[in-house]
């Protein structure tokens, strides 16, 4: 029996080498070079050629290396009953809580402006935005949204969360449904995305979606690149609903160097930074993961098929 | 009696505002235009003229505008006995808290190097550098320091705080003394300076001091622009003592435009913007100390001459 790395361009020797400590007795193999097909019983994909999945007859369980997982479920190749899992571990909550506090007080303190400023030598006091006008609104309550939310009601934010099902968190409203996204929407000033992409949350960041956060409002997107509608931001700094974004992840990664958001001052671009695993930690989850399937027992973070998250 | 405001070249509309909002009794004069110097029985300064305090025959006490107050007790023209006390908000303590974590978080996610490679157009993946890999110490742990302290704490850094004294706080280890600052140096790769400005502690910031932190360390100077030794600095980068600097305060102010720190790419500016106190918060502790000073109580924040601060 093995576990098989399968990503496009990515080093795994970091990975390997964690899962080895971990589980000494491991079979790790890495894509493409896999010596019996029919030995690959648990399979853990990012951004993985599309069928690739249906070259092992013997799959068990596939994970995601993230939380993210519309690549597994748009395979087709991946029969429908091998359980799908997400890569959860408590150092991804913390870094993309970390994240979305940092890119909500860069933008209240003005830091871009200062930054430009330095670069010209010029000396401009701004005045801060003060918490009390900084709503926060979070798209996608789930294990990381929740932990955001969390963390910038604990900082003092006036802070939302609009989710399938209500929440009940200390300090932060619970919206659900799509009954009350535009009640969600009025109350928010900074946008966070971090909900699942399926075909119900595709392109959910749109024109009509800006145009209803308290005035201009400021998207902070670490969701998925397809949650957002790229021309619909730009044409949304055009009409003054928005007045800025941080943004993490986009349709094309890498971000190709000709696309207009590199250029566009009110954008500051992170190269999908804003969770990554750290190696040790991602092995603990995937080797709990693969004794789980190998014992038939049920895994942890597993997706609901229908659901898609 | 009337209280003074003494400020060169600062609009203090919004603060005259505040403290008749809170004391519609109040007489407050601002400077130069005082109708009745016999009157002024309470100032309330921030980089006033030199020996302009001389002027007020009766002062029973003066404020700073802020936490320093180093230009109060520089001044001559001011008697001894005239208690001199600092303003202290807790909205003052929770930006300064605020600004030394997301300048920590900026650092650790390489985001001025995302900055500059936006503007190229460039994607490049940076390995965030993990907490544990960044003990935060903390220079000064009067109140300003300790709230930064027990924030970054709570946040999971490891945060030791050198002061006069031993301080008991949660999750900070104490250093106290000249004896232990090179013990307290020696576990710091970030290091946050937090003092007041006295004789003892002018120019501590030094290419010595930065020698002996984990090499290479992160200044954040929010003190004062006099705690560094200005040309220690760019020598302690080209000795690689040091790989980036975070500064709000200056030896002048403004930053003169042609500073070689404008240049400097591992130097990131700001105004002196860390801690701004909010018009109202000022208004309630200025109108409070106005009364007690007024009626012979002792101060709040009030600064012992002798320690100078």
């Amino acid at each position: 029996m093995s576990l098989l790395l399968i990503a496009k361009n990515r080093d795994f020797s970091s990975l390997e080498k964690a899962l080895l400590v971990k589980d000494p007795n491991l079979d790790v193999e890495i894509w493409p070079r896999v010596e019996n097909k029919e030995r690959v019983h648990f399979a853990v994909c990012w951004n993985h050629p599309e069928k690739v999945l249906g070259n092992y007859p013997n799959l068990r369980a596939v994970s995601s290396l993230g939380a993210g997982v519309n690549h597994l479920l748009d395979d087709e190749s991946l029969s429908d009953d091998i359980p799908i899992c997400r890569l959860i571990t408590d150092a991804l909550q913390d870094q993309m809580a970390e994240y979305v506090l940092n890119s909500v007080v860069n933008y209240r303190l003005h830091i871009w402006d200062y930054y430009e400023n330095k670069k010209k030598g010029v000396w401009e006091q701004k005045s801060t935005i003060p918490i009390k006008y900084s709503p926060v609104g979070i798209m996608g309550m789930g294990e990381m949204g929740t932990n955001v939310a969390t963390l910038l009601a604990q900082q003092g934010y006036a802070v939302s969360g609009w989710s399938r099902s209500k929440k009940d968190i200390e300090g932060v409203t619970s919206y659900a449904g799509n009954n009350e996204l535009n009640d969600f929407l009025s109350e928010t000033k900074i946008l966070v995305n971090l909900l699942p992409l399926t075909d119900e949350t595709e392109g959910i960041l749109d024109l009509d979606l800006f145009k209803k956060l308290k005035q201009p409002g400021y998207l902070i997107n670490v969701g998925r690149g397809d949650h957002l509608v790229e021309e619909d931001l730009i044409y949304a700094f055009d009409m003054d609903y928005l007045e800025g974004a941080c943004l993490d992840v986009f349709e094309e990664e890498p971000l190709p160097n000709n696309h207009s958001f590199w250029n566009r001052k009110q954008i500051m671009v992170t190269p999908h930074i804003a969770a990554i695993t750290p190696a040790r930690e991602a092995a603990k989850v995937l080797v709990e993961n693969y004794k789980r399937a190998m014992s038939g027992m049920d895994l942890l973070y597993e997706v609901d098929r229908e659901r898609g998250y």
